[in-house]
């Protein structure tokens, strides 16, 4: 089914204890899509570069089969640029820049071809602007959307209207707490559902993620790893394995949704394992496969 | 099969944003024992309480079929109290006191008809004392061993012989990068089980429990708790619940290993909905089983 994918084109700065990247390939539409583009096809990308964005970019989403045609180019612009460094200890993370460039003035407008997509992925941007996506869409069967801590504190008021209208949201721990203001994480995934929002997916990094429903709790374990050299993106592409596996299979059964909560998990695992978005250039089906496998040798036991 | 615990008695005093007890029936020993007698039998105890300690406290344990043949009551001496606050937050707490009493001086002495135990589960004490029940012991078939930070860092070479006579280590997630020196629980894993022990569980507390052989890695769910009334004596509960499974079964393939660490987290998310030892005075197998069958929907996903 089609998928549409909705967010940042950035690029990135990243230092680790590893390495460096500068203006590596980046943004959270980039990392979406290039995961889902490994289960469903077509996928479509919505977003906003500068003129000085590599054609290699572009030429690497369409060699992922990503549908390029709703990137607007701000030709006198320059695109988004982040930059992080993480601590020996992973989990740290220091911002250095964030410049928004043209990303600030991002509109989002979908092209004709995409107002039918069946499956609408909203990356991280403002909450506003997510709800003009969805007004240009045409009765999508699942819309899934992403926010963070700076909508949610800052706003709040209209990142309580789009979740509304969301089937699927997708967030960490300290923004459930936040978001629910309830330190019990069960608890506050209660309060969220009672926004409106039908199902709940809870990242919890290297502790998993929670699946939460009205009526079921399911708890995917991580993928043990060893080394992680980069986590950017690791959020974003455990999103475009999920919605990317649920638009490949059109089923959003709860049985369905926990086996796309662990084609995320295994997508973000790969993710981490390389720098920037080098692991999601060259995966295989069946490597992915393996992995899923693996995950369920880590987690099923018997009756 | 005979299952032999040793460790503390103790009377604790708790208080919670939900309530407070004074001279609550405590210590790592009483969790274990109690945990672990809804699974084997029979379950015996080697510990060492004062003059003060409650007639009821050794009336409960004969309730729940524990031999306490093994208990020495110092007439003159007080039993080990052990003080403690928790915070709205209940993973933060304020240790109020420690006195540890006639505990100071315990030197477990096997009772004759407890030495060939076929399991044995070594409570959180002295490693040189863990030592010295262990060569007390005819063949033991497994032995599971706790630990904590305090003799991590206090008695490391201690430690380290101890750790390497035991089957099972079980600590927690902090306690295992302090002992690795490590902040990848995973590569702390490794470095572990290095140290000569077979098989090593962390627990992740409201993120549960990992298990990890030389071959195996499997993550259990924590049981999704909305009230948690009082988290003392859930690691200890947990152990209980994992080698009492095993003690019952008699069967230590890495499949039943997997079902035993259910157990235990079965048993430790009933432990900490009440206050102290409360739920586990009076639960049944049948609602144990229930939960471990909620474990299952938790964890479980399809091929």
């Amino acid at each position: 089914m089609s998928l549409l994918v909705v967010g940042s084109l950035a690029l990135d700065t990243i230092e680790t204890p590893f390495g460096k990247v500068d203006d590596a390939l980046g943004g959270s539409a980039t990392y979406i899509s290039t995961a889902s583009s490994y289960f469903a096809s077509p996928v479509n990308l919505v977003g906003v570069v500068g003129g000085d964005f590599p054609k290699s970019g572009i030429d690497f989403l369409q060699s992922r089969n990503i549908g390029t045609d709703g990137i607007e180019t701000v030709a006198d612009g320059k695109t988004f640029r982040w930059g992080g460094r993480y601590h020996y200890d992973l989990n740290v993370r220091d911002t250095l820049f964030t410049d928004l460039n043209v990303f600030k003035e991002f509109d989002p407008k979908i092209p004709a071809a995409y107002t039918t997509s069946k499956y609408v992925c909203l990356g991280n941007i403002d909450p506003v602007l997510q709800r003009r996506v969805l007004e240009q869409i045409e009765r999508p069967k699942l819309v899934v959307g992403d926010t963070m801590n700076f909508w949610i504190e800052g706003k709040r008021d209209e990142l309580l209207k789009t979740i509304a209208l969301l089937d699927v949201l997708i967030i960490n721990d300290s923004e459930a707490r936040l978001l629910a203001g309830e330190a019990n994480l069960f608890r506050a995934a209660k309060k969220i559902l009672a926004l409106g929002v039908n199902i709940l997916i809870i990242k919890k990094g290297e502790h998993g993620a929670l699946l939460i429903t009205g009526s079921t709790v399911f708890s995917a374990p991580a993928y043990p790893l060893e080394n992680i050299f980069d986590p950017t993106g690791a959020g974003d592409t455990f999103a475009g394995g999920f919605i990317g596996y649920l638009a490949k299979t059109d089923d959003i059964s709860v049985e369905n949704l926990k086996k796309a909560v662990i084609y995320g998990s295994t997508m973000a695992s790969f993710c981490v394992e390389q720098f920037s978005l080098d692991a999601l250039r060259d995966l295989t089906y069946l490597r992915i496969q393996d992995r899923y496998r693996e995950f369920r040798a880590l987690s099923n036991f018997e009756e």
